[in-house]
C-alpha cells in the first residue's frame, strides 16, 4: 500500500523528461507546427487552456472581486499617435547585434549574458568545481544553446568582473553593451563570428487601419494605455473618487528579436494588468495593515549595485517603514502579488522581488519591483510592480487637451495670501501694443520676492521689465499696481499617480509547471504534476472499471453531482488499464480520482484516490462525493479525508 | 406601492435614449476617444466587461463543460502561408467602391442596400403608407445616414424588383453589384457622386514577424485555423476517436472597409468558435434526441430565392427529417445555439435562423445557417453554423504533407477482390529503361474493365500502352501478368468533416442590450436594462441608508455571505438619495437590491427590491439573504419570493 509520505525530490529535475510530458499531454505546442512553426508563438492545448483559464479565474477573485476593481476590455489595435505620446514609438526597443558574416540577429544583452555564463561554467569545470556532472549529450546541447562552455580556467579577477557585470547587466545601455562585446571579445557563439555595434529595434508589431492605409497602427505591447485613455470615464464611474483601480486581462504582442526560452519569451501573450490610481500626496493604503506581516524575499537595488544577488527576508511592513519599498500602496500590491503566486502553487523559496536599478527603470518611475520566479532558465520576471507616478496621464493630457485629473472638493477651503499684479489694461495696451502679452507673461511668472521688489519700485515711481531678448520696458503705477490678495481654493485638482502591477500569465504558468513537476521515487518514468486543486485543469477523474451498461447511471450520477457543486470532472472510459488511466491523469495534474467498480454497482461504495500519495480511501458513494467536494473546495485536506474514510488497497496491485 | 404588473412596452424603443444610457454607464465607448477615435474600435467599460465575461462563462458551461469539448487557445498572429492555404489571402475580401470625386470608400453591398431601402421608404411616404410617423430631426438623420429618403412614388414593378433584390442581396457577386449600381443609378448618398466599379479589398490586417521582416503575417480574422492546425494533437488527446469538438474563445481582427453600425461591425472582436469533427459517413448525433422538439424560426434558401423573408416555425427534428437542415449534427448545434441565446436573454420572437444561399456559401460548404437577431439596425448575423465538409483539413494536409486524418480500426475487415498488375521488374527495366515508371503509372491508373481487356490481350500474346504524348509501348506476359487478388482492409482512414458554430460575442451582447432596454411607464427618462441575473454585471446592490459606523459590520456581513455564495455584489455608499442609487442600478441591469436601514441595525431586518417591478419585500436578514441567493441561482422566481416574504412599501416614497 502506498504511504502518505511522498519523496518528491528523489530524482533531480530533468528538463527533457519534463518537456516531453508537456508535449505529450498537449499543455502547449509551437503554433503552426505543421507549417514548420515560427519562433515565439505557442498554442495552448486543452490542459494548458484550462490551467490558464483557472489561473485567470483565481486572479479575478484575488484582485478584481476582492478589491472591487473596475474591469475594462480595450482594443489591441492602437492608432500610432497613442504610442507616439506614450513614448513607445521612440523607446520601446531592445538592442540587437548582427553576426557580421551570417547576418543572424541576436539580442545584445542576452548575448553577453550567455557568453559570460558559458565562460564561468567552463572555468568551474576547469577548477573541478562543476556543481552537477553534465552528461555528454546535454553538454553538447548547452554548447550550442549558450556559447562554448569549454573548460578554460579564468583569472580570479576576471571571474569577479564577470559576476559583477552579470549582477547588474540590466543597468547597461546599448552602447555600453557594445563596449562589453569589444572589451571581452564576445562573438556569436554559434559561428564564432564578430558582431556589429548594437542598434535599437522597436518591438511593436506595425499594421495599418482602414482600406486606404491612412491610419498607421500598432498592436499594443501592454494593456496599460487602454486604461489611461479611459481614465475620465472610469473616474466618473467611481463617483469621481480616488483611489480606485482598473484591471484588464488580455493579449499583448511584442516582436521579440530572437525568442528562444519557450513560453518565457514569446511574441504574443496574455497579460493581467492593474492600474491603481492614487492621490500623489497620499500613497497610504487602508488595507496595508492586513499584509504588514507578510514575509518576502527582497533583492534591493543597493545589493545589486554592489554586485550581489543575495536576497533579504523581510516583512513588507518593515520594508516600507525602512524606505526599502517606496510607499504603502506599492508595498500592499507587492504583498498581494506574493500571496497570489503562493496560492496558485509557486514555491515560496524560488520567488523573490527584485528592485529595478536606476538605469533599468523608466525615467519617470519612482520605484519598481519585479516578482522573479526561479526556473531552469534562471530567475525570470513574471510580475512587474511599478510606481509610474503621473507620467502617463500627464503626457496624454498634454497631447489631447482632455483633462485627465481629479477634482476634489476640499473639506476646508485653503486660504492663501499672495502678491498679485493688477493691470490697467487700457494704459498697458496703449503704451506697449503688441508687446503687452509677453510683458505680462514675464510679470505673471515672477515669484513673491520679485513682485515685492517691483511693488517697492512702483511705490517709488517706476520699474522695468526685461524680455528674453534683452529689451527693457519701463513701467509705472499707471500700468499696474501690485497688491496682497486673499485666495480661497475650495477644489483641489491633481493628476493621480499610478501603481501598476503587471502579470505575464504565460511565464507564471510555465514556472508553475516546473515547480509542480516531479517523478515517482520508484519509477523515474512516472511523472506527476502536483498542481493545487484550485487551478488543476480537471479536479476529479471518474474511472469506471468496466464498460458494462450498469455503470452508466452511476457515472451519470457522480458527474451530475460534481457539476452541480461547480467541480469540473472528466470520465475516462477508455479501455486502458486503470493504472494507465491514473498515470495519464497524474501527468495532467488531476488531484483526485473516483473509481467505480462492481462493488459500486452492488453496494454503492466508491474509492477515492489522491494523486501525490496514490493512497486510496473507500466509502459510501454519497460520503465519498461529499469528501471530494470538500477537498476540492479546500475545506479539508487529505489527512482529514484519511481520518474520515477507511483506507482501501484492493486496486493497488493494478497500478 | 408598485405592482407586480410591469408594462415594458409603454414607450417605443428610443435609440438615442438607449445609446445615451450605454454611454453614461460606460458599457462601452469608442476606443481612443480622447484622440478622436478610429471607426470600428470600441473599449468595454466595467459593466460591459462584466457582461461579456458573464456571457463567456455561460457559453463555457453551455458548450464546453456540458459537451466536454477540448478548449484551445491559439495565437492571433499567423504566418502568411497558413492563410494562403486556407484561401483567405485570395478570397477573404469585400467589394468596395470609391466615390469618383471625393475618393470616399464604401462597401458595395451596403451601398446598394441603403439606397434601395431609402427609395422604398420614400415610396411608402409618397403613398402615405409610412408605417411610423418620422420626426423631423430623425428624418434628417436618416437621410444623411442611409441615402435620400425623399417622398418619391415608385412603379409597382420597381418596388417588387427592389424587394426581390434585397431579399437575396447576399447572393450577388462584386461585378453584379457594379451592374446594379449602373442599372439603378446608385450614387454615394452623401455626395450624389457616381461610384467606381467594385474592387476587392482583403479584410485581413497585415504585419511582419521578426526583426528582419522575413516572415509576413496576418492577424487572424477567425480562430478556426488554430483548431485545424492542431487537429492531430487534439485527436490524440481524445484517444484517436471522433466525433469530438474543440472550442476557443478569443480575439479576431477584420479591417472592415467603412465600419458604422456600432458594435455590430467592428475591426476587432471577441469570438467563440467550435469545430466539431465528425465522420463524413455518419453525421448523426447521439444527443439529437434531447433537442428534437426545440422549435425554431427558420428562413430557408428557397424562401429567400423566391424573394421572401417569411420565417417558418418548425421543430428541429422535423427540419432534419424533411431535409431542410442537412444533417443531425448541424441540427443539434442549431438547436443548442437557440437555447443558449434564449438563456442569456435574447427575445425568441426576434431570433431566426437564415440559411445561406448558394453563392453566399463558401464553395466547399454543404449547408450553413446564421442565427440572426433583430435589432434597430435590422436582422444581424450573430452566430454562423456551417458544415464545412473536409475542406480545411484537406487543404492543410495537401500543403504540409502532415496526415490530418482519422485511422479507425474496423470491427470486421473489408475483403475486396480486384484485378492487379504484377510487374516483372527485371524485364520491364531492360525493355523500357527510363520510361518504366510512366508506363507503370498508366497501368496502375486503369480501371477494372481496362485491366480485364489487357488481361485478355496478354493471354493472346501481346498488348500495348499509349502514353500522354501518343508514344506506343508493346507489352507481353514477360513484362507483366494480370491476376485477380484478394485484399483485406482492417483500418479505415478518413478526413473528418467539420461542423462549425461560430459566435460573434460583441454582436450578441449589443442585441441583448437592445432587447433588455425599456423605460418605466410613468417616466420615460427612467431607463431599465432587464438583464437576466445569470449574466447581469452585478447581481445584488447593497444600499446602506446611512454612512454611520454602526452600518459597517452589517455591510461586511452581507457582502461576505454573498461572496461565499459566489454572488457578485457591490455596495453603493455614495451620498446620493436611495432612489437615485436604485435608478443608476436599473440602468446597469442589477436585478436585486438590499437596503440596510436603521431597522437593520436594531432588529436585523432587511428589504429586498426587484428591479423590473420595483416591488420590495422585507424579512429577517438571514432569510432575505437566502431568498436573494436562490433568486440569483434561479432556484426560485420573484413570485415565489413574494409568497415567502411580506411586501414592504416604506421606502417607495423616496424613489
Amino acid at each position: 500500500m502506498a504511504t502518505t509520505q511522498v519523496n518528491k525530490t528523489a530524482h533531480p529535475f530533468d528538463k527533457p523528461r519534463f518537456e516531453a510530458l508537456l508535449n505529450r499531454r498537449f499543455f502547449y505546442a509551437p503554433a503552426f507546427e505543421i507549417y514548420g512553426g515560427v519562433a515565439g508563438l505557442y498554442d495552448y492545448g486543452p490542459p494548458g487552456s484550462a490551467l490558464q483559464s483557472n489561473i485567470i479565474t483565481e486572479w479575478r477573485k484575488h484582485f478584481i472581486v476582492e478589491e472591487l476593481m473596475l474591469e475594462v476590455d480595450t482594443t489591441v489595435m492602437t492608432p500610432a499617435p497613442v504610442f507616439e505620446t506614450s513614448g513607445h514609438v521612440a523607446r520601446f526597443a531592445d538592442w540587437m547585434v548582427k553576426d557580421l558574416k551570417t547576418g543572424e540577429v541576436l539580442r545584445a544583452d542576452h548575448l553577453v549574458k550567455n557568453v559570460f555564463e558559458a565562460r564561468l561554467a567552463g572555468d568551474k569545470e576547469a577548477r573541478g568545481l562543476a556543481a552537477q556532472p553534465v552528461k555528454e549529450d546535454e553538454k553538447k546541447k548547452r554548447k550550442k544553446d549558450k556559447g562554448k562552455a569549454v573548460a578554460v580556467k579564468l583569472e580570479d579577477t576576471v571571474v569577479a568582473e564577470y559576476e559583477n557585470i552579470l549582477a547588474q547587466l540590466d543597468n547597461y545601455s546599448g552602447p555600453e553593451l557594445g563596449e562589453l562585446c569589444k572589451k571581452y571579445n564576445i562573438r556569436n557563439p554559434d559561428t564564432d563570428n564578430e558582431v556589429s555595434e548594437p542598434v535599437q529595434f522597436n518591438l511593436m508589431f506595425a499594421s495599418s487601419i482602414g482600406p486606404t492605409g491612412q491610419h498607421p497602427g500598432f498592436l499594443r505591447p501592454e494593456t496599460a494605455q487602454g486604461h489611461f485613455l479611459n481614465f475620465s470615464r472610469l473616474l466618473e464611474y467611481n463617483n469621481g473618487r480616488v483611489p480606485f483601480a482598473s484591471a484588464q486581462i488580455g493579449r499583448s504582442f511584442r516582436n521579440e528579436i530572437s525568442p528562444r526560452a519557450g513560453l518565457l519569451r514569446v511574441r504574443e501573450f496574455t497579460m493581467a494588468e492593474i492600474e491603481h490610481f492614487v492621490d500623489p500626496e497620499d500613497k497610504s493604503h487602508e488595507r496595508f495593515v492586513d499584509v504588514r506581516d507578510v514575509e518576502l524575499n527582497l533583492l534591493d537595488r543597493h545589493t545589486q549595485s554592489a554586485g550581489s544577488t543575495k536576497v533579504t527576508r523581510m516583512k513588507i511592513g518593515d520594508a516600507v517603514d525602512k524606505g526599502v519599498v517606496a510607499n504603502e500602496t506599492l508595498g500592499y500590491f507587492i504583498a498581494r502579488i506574493h500571496l497570489f503566486l503562493l496560492k496558485i502553487g509557486i514555491n515560496r523559496d524560488r520567488l523573490r522581488f527584485r528592485q529595478h536599478m536606476s538605469n533599468e527603470m523608466a525615467h519617470y518611475a519612482t520605484d519598481c519591483w519585479d516578482a522573479e520566479i526561479q526556473n531552469s532558465y534562471g530567475w525570470t520576471e513574471c510580475v512587474g510592480c511599478a510606481d509610474r507616478a503621473a507620467y502617463d496621464l500627464t503626457v496624454h493630457m498634454a497631447k489631447t487637451g482632455h483633462p485627465l485629473v481629479v477634482r476634489q472638493a476640499l473639506k476646508e477651503p485653503i486660504i492663501t495670501e499672495k502678491l498679485t499684479p493688477e493691470y490697467n489694461k487700457k494704459n498697458f495696451g496703449k503704451t506697449f501694443g503688441k508687446d503687452t502679452a509677453s510683458i505680462q507673461t514675464i510679470i505673471d511668472a515672477m515669484d513673491e520676492a520679485a513682485l515685492a521688489k517691483m511693488q517697492g519700485e512702483l511705490a517709488q515711481g517706476a520699474t522695468t521689465v526685461t524680455d528674453t531678448e534683452g529689451k527693457v520696458f519701463p513701467l509705472t503705477a499707471d500700468h499696474l499696481i501690485i497688491e496682497r490678495k486673499t485666495f480661497k481654493q475650495s477644489v483641489r485638482e491633481f493628476t493621480p499617480n499610478v501603481i501598476e502591477p503587471s502579470f505575464g500569465l504565460g511565464r507564471i504558468l510555465y514556472a508553475l509547471l516546473e515547480h509542480s513537476f516531479w517523478s515517482r521515487e520508484q519509477d523515474v518514468e512516472r511523472g506527476v504534476l502536483s498542481l493545487p486543486p484550485v487551478i488543476a485543469p480537471t479536479k476529479v477523474l471518474i474511472v469506471p472499471l468496466s464498460a458494462r451498461p450498469e455503470f452508466e447511471p452511476l457515472i451519470r450520477e457522480v458527474s451530475t453531482k460534481l457539476r452541480k457543486a461547480g467541480i469540473f470532472s472528466r470520465v475516462d472510459d477508455s479501455n486502458q488499464s486503470i493504472g494507465k488511466r491514473y498515470s495519464r491523469n497524474d501527468e495532467l495534474g488531476t488531484p483526485y480520482g473516483l473509481t467505480l467498480d462492481f462493488a459500486s454497482v452492488q453496494k454503492r461504495t466508491m474509492t477515492l484516490r489522491e494523486r501525490d500519495t496514490t493512497t486510496q480511501l473507500i466509502g459510501d458513494m454519497d460520503e465519498v462525493l461529499n469528501t471530494v467536494i470538500e477537498l476540492v473546495d479546500g475545506t479539508i485536506d487529505w489527512p482529514a479525508a484519511c481520518a474520515r474514510l477507511p483506507a482501501y488497497d484492493g486496486v493497488q496491485a493494478l497500478e
